[in-house]
């Protein structure tokens, strides 16, 4: 269904054909129609359409790179696109726009617009003062509830909602109480919407808490709306739940990627350039390389051993990815513990005693499994170890038991020394892990062999 | 703050003291508190509370266990608050109970929850019918707004939402129209309902509906609720933006404890049993184990080269990580962008002409890197690699460049082959990649060293 409505029609098409089919689409459709085409057809076909019916395509967040299109369009338009979005919207694509573009468009700004973006602005991205919007409705404590729903009915198509409503002290813009339409629809009209029945404490957020706390507590308190407060506790925004989703969607995104163990990509695939993928990618990619190259001097280290015992190097791409994916295991459910808050940073002991013997059942587990093969593969004559196979598929099997449980244990504690370090515990990937497993896991196996086979193999 | 909220007073407390202590907090908070409390101490503290309080606490998809604790209690209360609860966490609960209580417990519903309890439980988990509401707002088209406005005050408190209001033949119950409680107090009070302007085709899901693409609609197009209609038009139920949230976090949970290469846990990690965790870990461990030991036997078929040239086997878990870690960024990258619906299952080839040239520029920076590394700890003394160390060099970066590029190709088409075989492409777990990489890599290995150093060291 989807793919069928953004269909455009059949070229050549002119751009008023393609306005009036983007009028006919839900609006979120008409968007990924507008995306798909160049932008200086965008702009055309910008230009072709009612005012309004582009006011509407600029607010919508899918809208994947609204800041290169409106620094195409003529003046009249674009200041009507940027007078008719939404405050959140406007300073979203303001952040987008290079200085000199900044500066020309802002000047299409009414003054007190001017004055709003510029305050918007200084807030950090992927706060809430980043992301919130400064059309809510905010209504004095003395008001009438009947007075308050025919001012709601007069406003609402300036206000991003009107199901969140902020009772506010006029003089001093004090955040008093939030009440939902529904309380007010509720109400007695002749009472004042400050007598309404107040509830706890409301829960606010400050300008710079972090997008993510944001969305935590909306989708804990199951919340349409949070309003943003400064200490002073004047309210100066409110985050809506719809904004929200999109973060919450761009984190699982962004943390996604960088547990595949690459920088998060701020756009989606097709749309990156070849060499905007390649540094994304190049960095960490070299970074666990060098890394990596430890494993070259740890082999290097126990050159004599191998020399003697070839036989052993046959396990060590096995027994290596063994430690790698035990570890990988844990460090995905660390780091989704944490975000979640399921486990805080002084829980690491509680972790860290779970997870020694989980990695000692599952290392005895794969243990287990290679003793077998090993011997299997002797017994039936599918390969010859020697004379002392009984003793390598037990440094397999010991091998084997104390990579996984350093894997296990080394996976679960990253995340958590990452975040004691005030990094982002996402930080730590599968491949990070791996790389931190490998060099280790390869002293483990040459340590136990050392210990199995002195005098006979070693 | 959150911590503080939610601590009890100082043992030891009768369970009245806490009871009154949940009362005081927000229901989030009091879910989490009851939470932190063995079974038996929580039916004790239910029992001292006001049923009102313990059928919120209920409605909370936080409470963990909410179906090992009803089974504890005793019939009244148990009948109260299943009786009280919204219907959908109600199927939730009624789900997870053995079948004996299940019956049991369904027999202190009255006979149209009854009714109702076991229609939802027909549809299955995971999908739009099983985690919608019957509780929403339907009023017939021929309805006054002013009447509708009236109707909605006196049922507010039994509906989980009024903003979402559905216009619904009342002889068939065919879906006609959702229309918003902003529509409704915009509109002229003498008008119908029904005469309130007619938006586009409502967007609507089925029954049987996946709930990634609830969410999928529900984020497009900002919508606070999606109606559930059967094939007829009929309107079974709607879903709320507060359950989609919650399936957000969730399958972000459980895709990155898939991409870790686990099967997911269905509960938070502090919560699942020692047994239930290995289980969770083995299966996958165990697979990718067995998978991986083609590469014992890939080496043992290249033993003879190996003997030769031991040096060759210093550079192996380099190399092979290095192919895992490409793969695992192709990886994570595609199955991102096919959840998001960037890209379709027919996009596999545009994919594939660009993850190969990706390949070879990524492989060729880290080729050249491992260039660097061999000559410079030759010509510093660090190491002697041979009078051949410059074709060992050679072989080193070559081979990088074969395996990162199969890396990334293999890496990112795994999730369209997944998706093609009706898989989720989420099963494509970065050890999975890694394993899947590794065999290929040592072939690649060798193959390339056996071409540059025949007739030198092999």
């Amino acid at each position: 269904m989807d793919e069928k409505v953004t269909n455009l029609p059949p070229d050549p098409v002119d751009p008023a054909t393609i306005a009036k089919h983007l009028g006919a689409l839900r609006v979120a459709d008409a968007v990924d129609a507008l995306d798909a085409l160049d932008h200086p057809t965008a702009v055309a076909v910008l230009k072709a359409m009612p005012s309004a019916l582009a006011v509407q395509l600029f607010d919508e967040a899918g809208l994947v790179h609204p800041h290169k299109i409106v620094e195409l369009l003529p003046d009249a338009l674009a200041g009507a696109i940027l007078h008719g979005i939404s405050a959140d919207r406007r300073v979203e694509i303001f952040r987008k726009l290079k200085a000199p573009d900044r500066q020309r468009l802002s000047k299409l700004l009414s003054p007190e617009d001017q004055t709003a973006l510029a305050q918007l602005l200084t807030y950090q991205d992927h706060t809430a003062g980043g992301m919130m919007t400064t059309e809510f409705l905010s209504l004095p404590p003395d008001l009438r509830v009947g007075e308050a729903l025919r001012h709601i009915r007069e406003v609402a198509n300036e206000k991003e909602t009107i199901y969140s409503i902020y009772i506010v002290d006029p003089a001093t813009r004090r955040l008093i109480q939030p009440i939902s339409l529904r309380d007010l629809i509720l109400a007695e009209p002749s009472a004042t919407i400050g007598s309404i029945e107040r509830h706890r404490e409301p829960i606010v957020v400050l300008p710079n808490t972090d997008r993510e706390e944001v969305s935590a507590l909306i989708s804990k308190y199951d919340l349409l709306a949070i309003p943003v407060v400064e200490a002073s506790g004047k309210i100066v925004g409110i985050v809506t739940v719809d904004d929200v989703i999109d973060v919450m969607v761009e984190e699982a995104t962004e943390d996604a990627q960088r547990f595949g163990g690459m920088e998060s990509l701020d756009a989606p695939y097709m749309e990156i350039s070849f060499l905007g993928m390649i540094k994304k990618r190049a960095g960490w990619l070299c970074a666990l390389f060098l890394s990596e190259m430890l494993t070259a001097s740890a082999m290097q280290h126990y050159e004599a051993e191998l020399e003697r015992a070839v036989v052993l190097t046959l396990f060590i791409p096995l027994i290596m990815s063994s430690g790698g994916n035990s570890g990988s295991q844990a460090t995905s459910l660390i780091i989704r513990a944490l975000a979640l808050g399921e486990v805080k940073l002084k829980d690491w002991w509680r972790i860290a005693s779970r997870e020694l013997p989980s990695g000692i059942v599952l290392g005895s587990i794969l243990g287990v499994i290679g003793f077998a093969r090993i011997t299997i593969w002797q017994m039936a004559g599918l390969y010859d170890y020697g004379e002392h196979w009984t003793l390598i598929a037990a440094t397999v099997g010991c091998a084997l038991v104390g990579i996984v449980t350093f894997g296990s244990l080394a996976g679960s504690m990253l995340p958590f020394l990452l975040k004691r370090l005030g990094f982002d515990p996402a930080t730590a990937s599968a491949p990070f892990v791996a790389t931190l497993v490998d060099v280790t896991g390869l002293i483990i196996y040459f340590s136990i062999a050392y210990q199995i086979l002195r005098g006979t193999l070693l």
